[in-house]
């Protein structure tokens, strides 16, 4: 069992970097205050490590599964869940007008981010309910959501997302699915494919939110509509709604992902007709920012797991002298090689975990705030892609510090590479967010939020360049803002000039966008443990920790844009006159 | 399936880059040429793909199965593998006098390349036994070799190398397993862990090679002593050895990893007392080189897989415009991020397959010339190392072209990441490579071998600077020469001042090396597509191909070594100012 909840770090983030009571305040919250939040994470810490957690191997080897039509799912997943509604988690983020606590994202995702790394299966049943519940609030009618909030904010019923079709993934242009008027409803025809938790035997109920086309429709993306359609209807019979099989995965075995076929289903529209993929991408954001969760809770248990792998075991001595002369080899943190993919892992997971709070913060002043919705929609695709790419790297090093170790079942570390392959994928495949970044986030709105965004850091690295210790971080970030200015206007440019060159991009920058986003984010850690340290506190050790692990992040990790600059500077050509014929006979 | 046949490819870099004919001549083949080595590798890949990759599936399905003592293979293994043995793919790389066609590794690896696409865990089983031959041919007394080389040979028996024990696994020192004398033989007693095919249904007997401590040996790895010690003695018995249990692991599940006890088994010392790691080292330089092809293998079946997924599978339109409009879709190799993930896989394993290939070619002169056998000693950790870890870019990639379909198991890409990942670990996890590389490589004959190499590689740009397609890549190459040979001077210096920044740094170093290799084999096969498009050849787009992928891996792949070389100028205290507290906290 590789998860350990890092309260500690959360802690530090939530109240010495971010200002979780000011940030409260702001929203408007009078009761809530930080204390109480870390109260809410320690019980959180309880759950995900007492009864999350120890379902997590089995669930793998035992995986969701399918008989005739009926998902079962894992082993303890059942009672599980009814602890996780009872506790009060499931209605954690919900409105409070349909019972739900209505706590910000900044509070709920360090307790969904320890969730995820305990058992990230487990997690996928109930995270998208959430997305659901947003839609509905924002886009459905009163009646839908009088009679579906309740018992989805309890998590008594729960919901899923229907988007992907066998020849429309990315490209939902492509959908077929067919929605027929039929009284004061909707009859839903059609197949959709990759559905979480499409069935399965925690909840009554189970509320899809299916994309579908109307008769007449518009063809392509302009001509879908969002239906609501549950698993039972109303008087409690079975909707036409059945699960035909589930697919066998690489990992998140625990989860059931299912085919779903509707067969003249009953359901209701929500938001008007033709604007479902407006209504979806309600639903789609908060998925991905979930998703992003989802990597970095990957991504932070396989570091614990490593760390604590490295304090245990003993092999060979340090090549500048033994370093445990009573024990028969010295612990393997002593040497270079596995202290550079311990601080890598460190440096890139408590890095990310502030770029995601960051996230967080943005998220929940949304609807208050033009300019930190801006912020929040630019940062998403950057939070969902790069922690799930850096989750991939983190659990791969992981295994690679358990030596063959890593490699068998039982100690659960290439567990998480698996199950955390999926977040690459799933929401948008990384190189989709990419394409948001630049043609969505970067060209919508004429760059401005990422230049508000580079010129808050650039006042940051001003402010942090008066305190020694930090010069030479500050200065260091400072140096690369005007490239970054220089590298969005470039790729603002080749939408005009050479759009293809657009996609071909994409990647390089998003990944060079989150590298400046993590230093910045190590820079305020730093400068916050050097206050404390200033202010004379006590643990030390963890402050050091931190001003130690900004340096190594800007010695060790930051140096990767130096490439991706490169790379990013090259014109691109060469890539469209390779010649399709060679791909075709491979 | 993903596996293809790369014939073209083989074939284009034997006969155009690198004179397979010379190469034959100068080990003295008379009647092996290179239209026989054409005709050897057709019939190699008509083995690869209608016997062994046809079972790749289904071996991961079903993976090897333990019953008390007793490994049943997965279905089809057992047939595949008398085809293979009747077929004479056993004896390939044997020596004559024991039956074998001693063929050079320059033939035998691209045959072994393929079967390792088509199957790796199938390949697991005959691959040791070949080293087994090595060591035993090279360390055996007459009687031993007599008994036991011509069955291995034939690959009527296989072979084993049972080093790794639970606490002795990177670190040989700590190993406990015991040889007692007993009249001509030993007694062996002692437990083994990680053994690749230690049992299984395959053979009549199994030879394993095992290291062990005699009684009063000296302490760490001076005292160890290498037993040949088979599972049925001469007179048909069985030994006293068994297989206590098989892993469960992320993959290569068709190839059964085994915990093998030692119970006073007989066996025969192989070489002098004491001196079994220097014996083991022979068998280990041939494993190395093979884990290297393997993940080879894996990537090219993942980057053919990609390839052809890519030309299938329509999603959305590219970003300049429609390219195939009577269909509905364009097919995904359009859009800049696809086509850079195809060219970045395809740039990293036919450059890695020339890197592979070079190998083998100074590994077959390596008795005859010191000077190859040096190149040999560097190359080794460098293409094992390298080509695992490229193998595992290159197979997730071949994953997110895929989309989520590359997450589901029957389309077998996310078994490709699951096999390939073993790579990075046995036969010495690649941070012991880089180790490998800086200390023994490196400091062992003060730079020599590093240095013919860059010569070797500065004469070749020198000579390409005369043409003019070439020269921007040559000048390139030529620029980073000289920081090569400093960093390597660097690093010889840190062995006296700074002893643990070598380990630190031995991993950025060898990836800096392997990128600098890499760029160079693109030259080289550049250089030689340019020269037959000269010639008026044929295949122009295969040859435009090369030239185009080789200007790719110098705009794309290249510049990562900007950041290498950043990272590596870092004194890295950083790393061991980190207080280990913080670890054991995690």
């Amino acid at each position: 069992m590789n998860f350990r909840a890092q309260l500690n770090d959360f802690q530090f983030l939530l109240t010495q970097v971010i200002n979780v009571d000011d940030h409260l305040k702001a929203l408007g919250h009078t009761e809530l205050n930080g204390e109480l939040v870390s109260a809410i994470l320690d019980e959180g810490a309880r759950f995900a490590g007492e009864i999350a957690a120890p379902l997590n191997r089995e669930g793998d080897e035992q995986g969701a599964q399918f008989d005739n039509g009926a998902v079962t799912t894992p082993p303890g997943f059942v009672e599980a869940y009814h602890s996780y509604c009872e506790q009060g988690w499931a209605a954690m983020t919900g409105p409070e007008a349909f019972g739900g606590q209505q706590l910000p994202a900044l509070v709920a995702s360090p307790f969904h981010e320890m969730l995820m790394s305990a058992n990230l299966s487990f997690r996928i049943y109930s995270g998208l309910t959430e997305g659901v519940v947003l839609a509905l609030r924002h886009h459905a009618n009163e009646q839908l959501k009088n009679r579906y909030l309740p018992k989805l904010v309890s998590g008594e019923w729960a919901g899923t997302m229907c988007l992907t079709e066998p020849q429309a993934g990315t490209d939902l242009a492509l959908l077929r699915t067919k929605a027929e008027p039929a009284a004061d409803r909707y009859r839903i025809t059609g197949t959709k494919i990759f559905i979480s938790g499409g069935e399965q035997d925690l909840t009554d109920n189970i509320v899809h939110l299916v994309l579908a086309r109307l008769p007449d429709a518009p063809a392509g993306v302009k001509g879908i509509s969002l239906f609501l359609v549950p698993k039972r209807l109303e008087n409690g019979n079975a909707n036409a709604v059945s699960c035909g099989s589930i697919e066998h995965k690489m990992g998140i075995r625990g989860a059931a992902t299912c085919v779903m076929n509707f067969d003249a289903a009953e359901g209701y529209l929500v938001g008007d007709a033709n604007q479902g993929l407006a209504c979806m991408f309600t639903m789609m954001n908060d998925a991905r920012f979930q998703v992003g969760l989802q990597g970095l809770g990957i991504a932070s248990a396989a570091a614990t797991g490593a760390q604590r792998y490295a304090v245990e075991r003993l092999q060979c001595r340090a090549l500048s002298g033994t370093k445990s002369p009573a024990q028969p080899a010295d612990p393997i943190l002593v040497h270079g090689d596995v202290r550079r993919m311990l601080l890598t892992q460190k440096s890139l997971v408590e890095g990310g975990r502030l770029l995601a709070l960051k996230t967080a913060q943005a998220l929940d002043l949304s609807e208050q705030d033009a300019q930190q919705a801006a912020r929040a929609a630019l940062l998403i695709p950057i939070m969902k892609a790069f922690l799930t790419d850096m989750s991939m790297e983190v659990s791969n090093l992981g295994v690679q510090i358990f030596g063959g170790h890593g490699y068998i079942r039982e100690w659960g570390m290439e567990q998480l590479v698996r199950d955390g392959r999926i977040t690459q994928l799933y929401e948008g495949t990384n190189g989709i967010q990419a394409l948001d970044l630049v043609r969505r986030k970067l060209l919508g709105d004429n760059g401005q939020a990422l230049a508000d965004l580079i010129d808050e850091i650039a006042r940051d690295c001003e402010r942090l360049h008066a305190y020694e210790t930090l010069r030479p971080l500050a200065t260091q970030l400072a140096h690369w803002l005007p490239l970054w200015h220089t590298q969005a206007e470039k790729l603002r440019q080749c939408a005009n000039d050479q759009p293809d060159a657009l996609s071909l991009n994409a990647c390089d920058f998003l990944h060079f966008c989150a590298y400046l986003l993590l230093a910045w984010c190590w820079l305020l850690q730093a400068e916050a443990a050097g206050a404390m340290l200033d202010d004379k506190a006590e643990n030390t050790d963890f402050l050091q920790a931190k001003i130690i692990c900004a340096q190594f992040y800007f010695e060790r990790i930051l140096p990767r844009n130096q490439s991706l600059l490169q790379m990013l500077q090259n014109p691109g050509h060469t890539v469209f006159r390779f010649p399709d014929s060679q791909f075709a006979e491979a």
